[in-house]
């Protein structure tokens, strides 16, 4: 059944289907709408306010929208179904400048892109003046631009065709030295760009305006390769049985991409053949998927990879479907575990420019540490492992609808589910606040053991013991229980949890050693990633994922690779400074420290100390 | 039936067919054997020497040999054919260095090819020094080379396998600033190159051992788009029915390239694919049909084409079967008329850089005229049509077997016929023998016209008279006759040779007179193109296609055009000579002159003066 509704902006009556996800179908219809998170729920960018209908608030809108919001009739589309006709008003669409995007910062940023756009008015060949087509416009764009020009073999069979079509004026497409479209003259066509961070499991975008500036879009996706295996290492085992498995991630990522590029560019009305730079993030075994290079030797030890350096090719070589004469930048990447993204983080955070010890930690299946002295920037990568996206946890799942997203063990307890209703599992989120919390309510030792019933000696054991069950040594502690499931966190998973927190603590502790600095020496916390915006920092802290900082020192700065692959794509000055960093940075290589066993082993436990 | 014949050096029994000519028998056998001529019994390169067996010299072989060569048993391979066991000697196989082919300046060509070739032997991956290959890789050849290096995906995918392979040592090979190739340490491998002239008839190529500057193998074809027109004109009209037919002359070029470069490779036992490098000079017209360009408004006024400047792409944007990653550059042109092809006889001639006035001429379908003064390079293109390459001509044909290639009238009349027997026709050097003689002797008046007998007034006129033969008002001249076939030289021929060498004439004047310079002043004149040559210089002379000049002065360089273009590939600096000399030429656009038309009409008189 298809039901009317009106959207406002731009005032439009769209015949949706009754049953749809309403976030889904808006984007469907081509009204632009950002969802970064791809209608997971935790990103709250999907605001629209329902007039003539009243309808129920789910659980999760309750907990993440504002008393104002929830007073006026706002929701989050993705969690509202298309059921009766009535108007959807979006909030008002002042498309974000960039800078927007750069929450830390709020810096200027200088619009400096490598695509450029030059108008041209030639003068007419004449039997004085017999230049041909080529030298007469390359000639003027060098007075224009003051560097050499080329361009491809492709644009010269047409240019003939094109410069009689716009008798001799028009509008050149530069994409670094390279002309690579040319427009009518007084075109209104827009000149895009696109950031990407290719993540083991996310793949972002943000589709960017390069005549303003602005983004235009930002959305996400699966990446697709998760079916070859959910971490970097499993990917590495997969492509090395062979080229056409190579070929094959390969082709699986750049579909992804296509089809978040043309979500991207539906949602804002723009053509994806008008996209003629894309900027490229990623850890360095995603970088090497992207390119079908061999990756094996990443996983090997000495652990190194094929390309860390920034690189530049035209975008048909990867399939990537923007103009045909496209080009991607791959930024440039540290080391095999720490690669174009945390280079992204750092350009994005200042980091290497900051006078006072920094501290970022770029929460993912890889956990990066990066530590900024006074001097240099360190950096380490560490084995975080899938835990805080789900990963080998019993009921571990990602942050979408049904999964426990937030826990509290008192004054009685309590938990929110994303998308309201029965849990399903638990999300990253979810397992930091469960064993933060039963830690502190004296439910898990510092050991992260669970207690027995009896153990358990603090004023909550009244309330809590009862949901510790004990079968033969497998002890859980049981969250959710009806007729059809539960929900439970087990002794393995609060290993899982350990593990993943013990790498990224020791990645930090052995950082501040290196670097001869304290936890009280640093002033600032940066914690990056999709996932470090949903986190808990008081509980993080109590965990012992982080060293005892003062909350307010603890900030969060969601996506900073994307802010970084943004930075690049916006100003050529911020690629050269990439390269300085990579130039700079330090990076410590924990394997190979005789102190990372101890240090790991130490950071197990859930004493913060 | 198959002939046993013993081919020294290599000092090899082949077998070759009976029939066969012994020209293609061995370049097919893979023996090289230099022939740029393409076996047309023109460039005097395929010479052997047969012993035990004699044989019968052809009316060419007598004519082209030395006496000391017919007493030693040379013979030309291409008028040779297969028929008997024996013995064929080639001659002292010292293949030619580079400079060898640069006949007129005998100077030292420096070896500083774009195509370099460094050995590396690269530090182990360990955990001290993680570097990913290509950093690895290119951080040592940045070393070595002093300047950015990058390279190509497709190299990069192969990278990490082919360093592993040699235990990361090897020779890289690059061209300009790309890593093309890695080739095993010590591996023996060539690095070749290869320059090509495009002519409207036929294809040069030299294929030069990069190592040494030595050419390897020299050879030559016909251009396959000639079924498609046999002069630029009309090439031009073929492919602007469209874009296929304009990809269908683009694809027959290079389908001819290709032949001649396999060719080329088979003689020389080297490898298509070790080819890194192409240069190649042309008209302009044939560029553009090379790169597939729209070349219609060659053709209109005011006569602008898509490229001039220098173009460097892949090989295999444009099928060019050499290695992968190959490249190709084009060199500059000036004008629509005055192609790389003259750019490059300037170049090889060194005319711009002339102290002395000198004046060359590259005779071919269009004549190019240069003219250097004390201080600058005049050029022009004259339309001298097909006739010298038997275009428009009753009888004419291209200077192959059965073709008048020279001709004497007195004290007896008598003439050559290539390849011996009957003629069947006349080249464009039996042509001017054939008008210069018939005007000096009287049965041609000074305006071209043929007498009639009666008005022959000269001494040869009993001889001669007898062969003017008038029917209505067409008159022409039997040159031979038998109860099969006539060959004659018409009236109409006549009218065709005056405009062919009005124009070139014309040009030469014109540029003189730009420059304010008399023939007196010209200290050299330089006859270029492989049909430059064969002409006869005094007869030149005498039918005014030059003025009058000291034999002394005038000089045959031969294909001039192919000269520049491997200078271009064996020394960068030859290549921004090639786009000084464009800077720095001035072109004259003969059309465009008031003068033009009187200057013609009057050089078109047999009257040299």
């Amino acid at each position: 059944m298809k039901v009317s509704v009106r959207v406002i902006p731009p005032d439009k009556e769209l015949e949706l289907k009754a049953g749809d996800n309403l976030r889904s179908a808006l984007i469907e219809a081509g009204i632009p709408l950002d969802s970064p998170c791809g209608g997971q729920g935790t990103c709250l960018k999907c605001k629209v306010q329902l007039a003539g209908v009243s309808r129920k608030y789910t659980d999760l809108e309750q907990e993440k929208l504002s008393r104002e919001e929830l007073d006026g009739g706002w929701h989050l589309a993705c969690q509202v179904t298309v059921e009766e006709p009535g108007e959807v008003r979006l909030p008002e669409v002042e498309v974000s400048r960039a800078k927007a995007s750069f929450g830390l910062l709020g810096e200027e940023i200088s619009l400096r892109p490598n695509v450029r756009r030059f108008p041209f008015e030639l003068s007419q060949p004449s039997i004085k003046d017999q230049r041909a087509d080529w030298n007469r416009l390359a000639e003027y764009l060098e007075r224009s631009t003051k560097r050499p020009v080329s361009t491809a073999l492709s644009l010269l069979r047409e240019l003939s065709f094109r410069l009689r079509e716009g008798n001799f004026s028009g509008q050149a497409v530069v994409v670094g030295n390279e002309v690579v479209a040319l427009d009518p003259p007084g075109s209104g066509s827009d000149v895009l760009g696109v950031a990407i961070d290719i993540g083991t499991t996310t793949l972002a975008a943000a589709l960017v305006d390069l005549d303003t500036g602005k983004v235009v879009s930002l959305d996400a996706e699966l990446n697709p390769q998760i079916t070859f295996g959910a971490d970097v290492v499993s990917r590495i085992m997969y492509a090395q049985d062979g080229a056409a498995k190579r070929e094959k991630l390969q082709k699986e990522l750049v579909k992804g991409l296509n089809q978040l590029l043309l979500r991207l560019c539906r949602s804002a009305r723009r053509e994806r053949e008008r996209i003629f730079e894309a900027t490229v993030v990623g850890n360095t075994t995603m970088l090497h998927t992207l390119l079908g290079l061999e990756a094996r030797y990443i996983a090997l030890a000495p652990y190194v990879g094929g390309l860390n350096r920034p690189f530049d090719l035209p975008a048909t070589e990867l399939g990537l479907q923007i103009h045909p004469r496209g080009k991607v930048h791959i930024m440039p990447s540290i080391a095999s575990f720490v690669g174009a993204d945390t280079v992204a983080v750092i350009l994005a955070t200042r980091m290497h420019q900051s006078r006072v010890p920094m501290l970022a930690i770029d929460i993912g299946t890889n956990g990066e540490v990066m530590l900024a002295t006074r001097k240099e920037v360190l950096t380490a990568s560490t084995a975080a492992g899938p835990a805080f996206e789900g990963g080998r946890i019993k009921y571990g799942m990602r942050a979408v609808k049904g999964a426990i997203s937030s826990f509290q063990a008192t004054p009685v307890m309590n938990y929110s589910v994303i998308g309201g209703g029965a849990p399903r599992g638990i999300c990253g989120s979810g397992l930091i606040d469960l064993a933060a919390e039963l830690y502190r309510t004296g439910v898990l030792d510092y050991k992260g053991r669970i207690l027995r019933p009896a153990e358990i000696s603090t004023r909550w054991a009244e309330e809590l013991a009862p949901k510790v069950r004990i079968r033969k040594e497998a002890r859980e502690f049981v969250i959710f229980r009806d007729e059809d499931r539960e929900v439970t966190l087990t002794q393995q998973d609060i290993r899982e949890l350990q593990l993943a927190k013990g790498a990224i603590r020791a990645g930090v502790e052995l950082l501040m050693k290196e670097a001869g600095i304290s936890a009280d020496d640093i002033q600032e916390v940066l914690l990056a990633g999709v996932f470090g915006n949903y986190i808990n920092r008081e509980r993080a802290v109590v965990l012992g994922l982080i060293p005892v900082f003062p909350l307010e020192k603890i900030h969060f700065i969601g996506n900073g690779a994307m802010d970084g692959a943004l930075l690049a794509l916006l100003d050529m000055e911020e690629r050269s400074q990439a390269e300085k960093i990579v130039a700079r940075v330090h990076h410590i290589e924990l394997s190979g420290r005789p102190d990372f066993e101890e240090t790991f082993l130490r950071c197990l436990s859930f004493d913060n100390k």
